[in-house]
C-alpha cells in the first residue's frame, strides 16, 4: 500500500522502517534532514511537507508527532494535511496527545469524508524497533478492522478501546496509574529495605502477594531485584522520565477538563516534576526511586 | 502436638479450628465468651488467662490480637505469657504490629529461652476458614523451618521474610503498596470512564499492559468489571476499609521512625481516614473508590 | 475620558460602573443583553462586537473575561480588537488568565503600536461594587503610570508588579498561596476541636502565634469564630469555590510550563476539584474545610 | 519561690536561669553534666534524680524534656516525679508532647493530689534566652490563675487554652499549620520568581493580599526579601527542621487517634521528612525551599 509517514522521530522512524519491510511504499516527512535520510537509505520517498504527503498517492496517513501542539499544526494549519488530503484516505495518529484534541481533529477530518483514529502506542523505542508495539484504538469498528492489519505490521497487540479518542484515554488513564504504581513501588521497597529487609525476598513477598504489579514484578526499580531492566544498568534505556512526566500532565488536565479528581495522580506529577527540576529527565522512569533514597 | 492459642476473633478462631481440624490439642483463650465457646464445642480446652495458657502443657503457642498494645500486654504483663510460659516452648505471634514492637517482644522471649517468631498473615476471613492463609514469617531459618508444617495447617503459602520482625516488615510493606495500588485503580478507572471508555474494556487494556496490578485484575473496585470481587456485592465481605486504614497507620509511623519517607503512602492513609470518618470503614477497602464519584 | 469595556459579568459590570460614576464615557459589549441593558441604564453606549469597541473612539479599552480562550478570541480573532483598533489606543485586560497568554496578547498589542497591561483583580464582587478592588499590573513602567488613576476608580489598591503578565503571575502565585492557607486552617481548626479545644480559643492563640493568616485571622471557616464572614452564613457569598478551582488550575499549568514543582499547590487543586465534583462549587471556598467534617 | 526543674537543654537551660533572675530557688536535675553546671554556676542546687528533685522543698516542679517517652518515664517510672513528690505539689510540663499522654500524666497527677498543667512554648531558643516565650497553657482555670506570674518570668505571652491536654493541642495545631503555610510559600515565592517576578516584589503583594501569612511577612524563606531571617544567613539559627518534623508528626499522630483527615498537614510532613533524610535536619525549617529549587 502506499502510505504516507509524517513525524520519523524516535519512535516514529522505526515504526516507518517497519512498514518498509513489510513491503509497503512510505511517502515520508520530518523536520530533521538525517531522520528522514535514514528513511530515503531504506527506500522511503521523502517529500518536504506534510501538504506534500498529502498530496502524495499515499491511501493513509499515518503521524507521530511529540504533542497535540503539533497535531493540530500538522492537520488544521492553513497549508496542513486536512487542507490537501483527497477525500476518502485513511488517517492515523499514533501521537500521545489529550483526548479531546484527539476527538476535535477527528470530527473535522471525519467531516471532509477522512475516516481518522487515534492509536497511541506503548512499548518504547525498543519496542517499535522490534514491531511489538501495542496500539490503543479510538474509532468506529469499520475502521478499527480496516487498520488492524496495517498496525500489525508495526505491533503485535493492537486493542480496540472504543469510539475516537478512546485509544488515548486508554493510554493516559495506563500510565496514570503506571506512574502511581512506580512510586508506590519505590516508597514499599524503600521502606522495606530501610526497615530491614532484603530487597529480592521483599520483591518475592509482594509478587506473589497483593501488592503485585508490572512495576514490582517486570520492571523493579530497585538496584539489584531484576536483570534487564534499567535499575540494573544505571537507569538508563527505557521510558524516560521526562515522558512520564508528559503523560501525567496530560492525565491531571484531562482530570481537570471533566473535574474528576485524581489525588495520587497529581502527586505523582509534581514527584515526577521535582526529578525532572534536579535535571533527571533523561533517565529512565524507574529511576524515581532515587528521590527516596537520599542520593539525589 | 498441644498448642495454645490466645485470640479467637474474626481471624484467630476460624485458625484454631483449623489446628483442632488437623488433630492438635488446643489450649485456649479470649476474652469473649462466644468467641471460646465454638472453639470448646469444637474440642478445644478453655483457660481463664494468658497466664493459664502458659501453665498449660502447651509445647506452642500462638496469638492473634488486634494492635501491639495487646500484643505487648499479652506477652510482658506481670502475669503475661512471658512470665509463665515454660523454658523451651516456641511462640509464634500472627497479630499484625509495627516491625519494632515485634523485634522488642520476640528478643525478650528468646533471652529467657523461648524461640519466637512473628507471622502476620493476608487472606482474610475466608482464607482464615479455609486454612489458605499466607504467612509472613520473621525469624530464624530454623525457627522458621520448625514452625512451616504447623503453619501448613492453617495457611498454603508460608513465606520466610528474614529474621526477627521481617513478616511484619513485608506486610507493612506490600499492604501500603495495595493501598496505593487500589485507589490508583480507583483514579485511574474513574478517569477513564469520565472521558468516554467502557470500564471492561478499560480494565482489559490496563490489564494487558504496564498499568497491570492485583487490585485491576484480581479485585477491581469499578462495579461491573469483575464477578465475584466486593465491587459486585456493594463492597461487603473482603478486607475492610478500617483495615486497610490500620495497616497503612503501621506503615507511615515505621516510616517516620526510620525517616523514609512514604509520600503516596502517607495520602493514601489520609484518603483512608477520610473515608473512614464518613462512616464506611466496614465496608471493603475497595470501596474508596466512591470518594472519587461523587456518591458520597 | 471615553472608554470601550469589554465583559460586563458578576466583576466587569459593577467595575464599568464605577467608570460611569467617576465620569467617563463607556462603549460597551458583552454577549448577554441583560449585562448590557444594566450599562445601557447608567448611560453607556453599547455595541455589537468587539471590533465595534474598537472602531468606537474609545482612547483606552478594558477587557474582563473569563478564561485565556476567551481573551485570546476578544483579541485575536479575524475580527478581534487587534485587527480594529486603532494604533496607540491603551489595552487593559483584567481577566484572570495564565502568564503566557497575557504575554504573547500583549507583545502581539505592543507589536501594532498598542500598549497593553495585564491587571488581574482580587477583592471579589463586593470589591467591584465598591471601587475597592486591588489590581495586580503587569507591564512598563509608563505604561503603569498611565492606567493608575483610572484603575483607581475601580479599586484602591493598585500594584505595580513587574513587566507584561507579571500582574497575573502575582495573582496565580497569591491565590495558590491562599488555597493552601485556607485548607491549612480548615485542618489545623478541625484537628484542634476534634481534640477537645474551643475553635475561637484555637483561632486566638494561632492568630498572635506563627500560624496567622488571612485565612484565619480575616476569613475564618469555621462557623462560629468570625462573625461577617461566609461561615458565618452557611458559606453564601464570597469567593466561589470555583473560582478558586480555576486559580489553582491555572497556578499548577504554569507550574507546570516552567517544571517548578507545587506539591501542596497541585494537592490543593485536587481538594477542591473533589469539593466540587461533588456539587459545592458554588459555596464561598471557606466552605472547603466541609470536606474535612464528615458532613458531605 | 523553691522550685524544681527538670531538664536543662536549649530550651530548659535558659528557661531555668530566667527563673533564677526572678529570685526563685532552683533544685535542678539533668543528665548531661555541662547543662548542670550552667546552673549551678548561677546559683541552683542539683540533684542526682528526678526523685531527688520530688523529695527535695520546691513547691512546684517544671520540666522540659525531649519526648513523650522522656516525660512518661520521668514522671510515671517507679522511682519517678509521681512516686516520690509531696501531695499539694503544683506540676507544669512544658515539654511538647502528643495530648493524649499529656492528659495521662496530668490525671495520674490529679489523683494523688497534685495539680497539673501542660504549658509547652513557641518562641524558640531566642525566645527562651529573652524571657520571650509564648505559654500554650492546658489545665483548670484555678491551676491556670496560679502558674501565670511563675510563667511570665519566662515568657511574655501567657494563654489558657482550656483544660489539660490543650496546650498541646494548640501547639500541635498551630505549627501544623505553620508547616503547611511554610512550604505553601516556598512554593509560591518560587513560582513567581520562575515565572519572571521579582521576589521582594512578589513579597509585597502577598504580604498586603489574601495570601499573607507569618511565614511570609515575618520569616519568609526566600533569600532576599527579609533581613535578619535565617534565609538571610543560610537557614543558620531559628526552628530547626527536625523540630518542625517532630511536630507534624505529633499532629499526624493526634490525628489518626481521632480519626481526622489531615491531607496537606500529612504531606507536608512528608516533604520535612525527605529534607531531614538529606541531611538537612539541622538547618532553620524554612529551608524547606530548597527541596523546591534544585539546590539540593
Amino acid at each position: 500500500m502506499n502510505i504516507g509517514f509524517i513525524g520519523l522521530g524516535n519512535m516514529g522512524g522505526p515504526m516507518a522502517l517497519n512498514l518498509l519491510k513489510a513491503g509497503h511504499q512510505l511517502t515520508v516527512f520530518d523536520l530533521v534532514p538525517a531522520s528522514v535520510q535514514v528513511l530515503i537509505d531504506a527506500g522511503a520517498h521523502a517529500v518536504h511537507s506534510p501538504a506534500a504527503v498529502a498530496r502524495s498517492d499515499a491511501q493513509l496517513i499515518i503521524t507521530m508527532l511529540p504533542a497535540a501542539r503539533h497535531v493540530k499544526a500538522v492537520y488544521l494549519a492553513e497549508d496542513g494535511l486536512l487542507a490537501h488530503v483527497t477525500r476518502g484516505v485513511r488517517l492515523i495518529d499514533s501521537s500521545t496527545i489529550d483526548p479531546m484534541t484527539a476527538r476535535e481533529v477527528a470530527a473535522k477530518a471525519a467531516e471532509q469524508g477522512n475516516p481518522m483514529i487515534d492509536a497511541p502506542v506503548s512499548g518504547g523505542t525498543a519496542g517499535a524497533a522490534a514491531g511489538t508495539l501495542t496500539f490503543m484504538v479510538g474509532g468506529s469498528e469499520a475502521d478499527f478492522a480496516h487498520a488492524q492489519p496495517l498496525l500489525a505490521a508495526m505491533g503485535k497487540n493492537i486493542v480496540h478501546c472504543g469510539a475516537s479518542g478512546n485509544g488515548q484515554v486508554a493510554k493516559v488513564a495506563n500510565n496514570m496509574l503506571l506512574g502511581i504504581s512506580m512510586i508506590g513501588v519505590a516508597e514499599a521497597m524503600n521502606l522495606g529495605v530501610a526497615l530491614g529487609m532484603d530487597a529480592k525476598v521483599l520483591a518475592g513477598v509482594i509478587n506473589s502477594s497483593s501488592g503485585r504489579c508490572w512495576s514490582s514484578d517486570t520492571y523493579n526499580p530497585f538496584p539489584g531485584v531484576l536483570e534487564n531492566v534499567p535499575a540494573a544498568r544505571g537507569y538508563s534505556g527505557g521510558f524516560g522520565a521526562n515522558l512520564m512526566l508528559k503523560d501525567l500532565g496530560l492525565a491531571t488536565e484531562a482530570a481537570k477538563q471533566v473535574q474528576q479528581p485524581v489525588m495520587l495522580g497529581a502527586l505523582a506529577q509534581q514527584l515526577y516534576q521535582t526529578f525532572s527540576a534536579e535535571g533527571n529527565g533523561d533517565l529512565d522512569f524507574s529511576a524515581i526511586i532515587q528521590l527516596y533514597s537520599g542520593k539525589v
